[in-house]
């Protein structure tokens, strides 16, 4: 068993997003102050922040000075260069640590390793060039995705194939970026696990949750999902299954697929995830909560749903409905300080509470 | 109708304690930064503020920069120095407003405040000078609390009188503050209602929790508070009427003795208020998110409980039980982040959800 981070202790935090924020004050709780390393100025997670240290992540300086303030390192984004993980690894833990952000980074890693683990996924293969292309297009068939291996998010860096002529088209796009040639799944519905471990080995998994997207990006997550008893089962062994290979430490989101074969695992996020964020209204103790109690060495919190929870994205425009969502009976709005709306801006998010669990 | 306070704005917030830290926490929520006005260094809500101005309450020039900074000022505690107020109110609106302010930083006036609104108070009297103890004693009667009249909490400034001897003696140590006398109440239990009113002159009342002191200091606050439902409706009312006979924009504290004549108002605390904590966990939106509505312009939230809460108060030494707390199911941690634990000091609290509501 680890040491307890005391009360009074610092946690830094990579990227000062929405996901930073929460982060923050979740670490506030516990009595933490943090400091966020962030390029951006204004950043949502620097209004809560005891601290914000603005630099680049190639600025090794920068790097080391935020290391030499604080206990322990954590992130809000998988896109970390290697570059500023060798400069912090070095000074400060890095929780989770680079085994999970390394498979993160790539989806074809990704794959591999879900695969090798012997847990179903879409079926894939490497496609740097045409002739891969025209190997996977045989051997997957069409229709397909062509996704990039590395710094997707939000539907970016993807193309739908539904013909070879979109197919080389792809390619093109890709101008030279290693890709990963996804075949389509069909599934139900998708849903997610939000899973924490410890650093004792604990392993603890929040209620699925069933989410909808909409171009790309996340819309509604409901709990609790529509999902049979074995598939409820089956989503958090598997979870934990993927977090103990990896002696995981933090929370991670785990995007599966419902299909009569089985669960698929769609991606995993080595952080707190969107789809998690219906624990503020719906548990004892949040994602939020729970990965600073996991980084810092604390036990697990209690992660029981307690409610019905739909927690909606506010994209854009959606705060024009702030007003009404704020009379609302149910409903805790948690909006992030973003200066600017922009379309396919997440702004915030609304967790109402539906019914008692 | 006010304007609703734009997200983004900035809300000003005298004091740095603890109720300021989960003041500023909770305006996050809905997209505020906060500037807290506060004259120690490092204190508790300076850790999740945007910004810390570290001046005295009678600096001016300070208060004056603080003001032209902020779009709206509330405070965490009443003691607020009426030549800061006639700073502050110039340039921005200050609320609660200092109707609310002026009775409860007297408790003789507040006691004549809350008598003539028709509420039953315990009996009490002005006492400045021997003579005046004589004629309390004669009227009010043996045992009785001699209390100041200004800057008393957690049982400050309060000295018991079981007996004649008592009375000059407690006399003797007010050294010529001016105080007041008060009998004592025969009741079963405190309760509080911890009480919202907006702009626009709605008022919403979370359910009244059951309070246990010891040695003066809030011990725990019990959700649901022993109480019939004839005196769960009084309890509503009575503090809906004070709210409203002050114009009251913000949320209040208002404890109240138990007794088989009816409820007698103790004190009111134009504030969040300790009681109130178990709103955190127990609620869509607690008591800072209400109060930051409150005073923002916006309407207020949902304030239904839909569990059943202890809270307990984490007081000096109590910070050692937090490992075991930190494993305790249903249990939720507010840790202060205070450098330093002291007796008697409040270093945080839990709240524990029992079951269900």
């Amino acid at each position: 068993m680890s040491e307890m981070l005391p009360t009074g202790a610092t946690i830094g935090i990579l990227g000062g997003g929405q996901l930073g924020r929460m982060l923050s004050v979740a670490a506030s709780r516990l009595g933490f102050k943090t400091v966020i390393f962030e390029p951006g100025g204004d950043c949502p997670a620097s209004h809560v922040a005891h601290q914000h240290i603005q630099a680049d992540y190639t600025d090794e300086d920068a790097l080391r000075r935020f290391a030499g303030i604080v206990d322990v390192i954590t992130y809000e984004f998988e896109n970390i260069p290697t570059a500023a993980l060798d400069v912090l690894e070095r000074a400060r833990p890095v929780r989770p640590d680079r085994r999970a952000l390394k498979v993160s980074q790539d989806r074809l890693l990704e794959k591999s390793f879900l695969s090798d683990l012997g847990l179903m996924t879409a079926p894939f293969a490497a496609v740097d060039d045409p002739e891969d292309m025209a190997e996977a297009i045989a051997e997957i068939g069409i229709p397909a995705i062509l996704k990039t291996r590395r710094f997707g998010y939000d539907g970016k860096g993807q193309a739908r194939i539904m013909s070879p002529t979109d197919a080389e088209q792809a390619l093109a796009d890709m101008a030279g970026q290693p890709a990963i040639y996804e075949g389509f799944v069909e599934f139900s519905h998708e849903v997610s696990v939000i899973a924490a471990r410890n650093q004792a080995g604990d392993v603890a998994c929040y209620d699925p949750g069933e989410n909808v997207h909409e171009g790309g990006i996340l819309r509604t997550t409901t709990v609790p999902a529509r999902l049979t008893a074995a598939q409820r089962t089956d989503a958090v062994l598997l979870a934990a299954k993927i977090l103990n290979s990896l002696k995981y430490v933090g929370v991670m989101g785990v995007e599966l697929f419902v299909t009569p074969k089985g669960l698929i695992v769609n991606e995993i996020a080595p952080r707190v995830h969107n789809s998690g964020h219906w624990t503020q209204a719906g548990c004892a103790i949040d994602q939020f909560e729970q990965h600073i109690r996991a980084v810092a060495g604390w036990p697990l919190g209690d992660g029981t749903r307690y409610a019905d929870v739909v927690m909606e994205n506010l994209i854009g425009d959606d705060m024009d409905r702030v007003p009404a969502l704020a009379r609302a009976s149910g409903v805790s709005l948690h909006l992030y300080g973003k200066a600017e709306v922009k379309p396919g801006r997440k702004m915030g998010h609304a967790n109402k509470i539906v019914s008692k669990g």
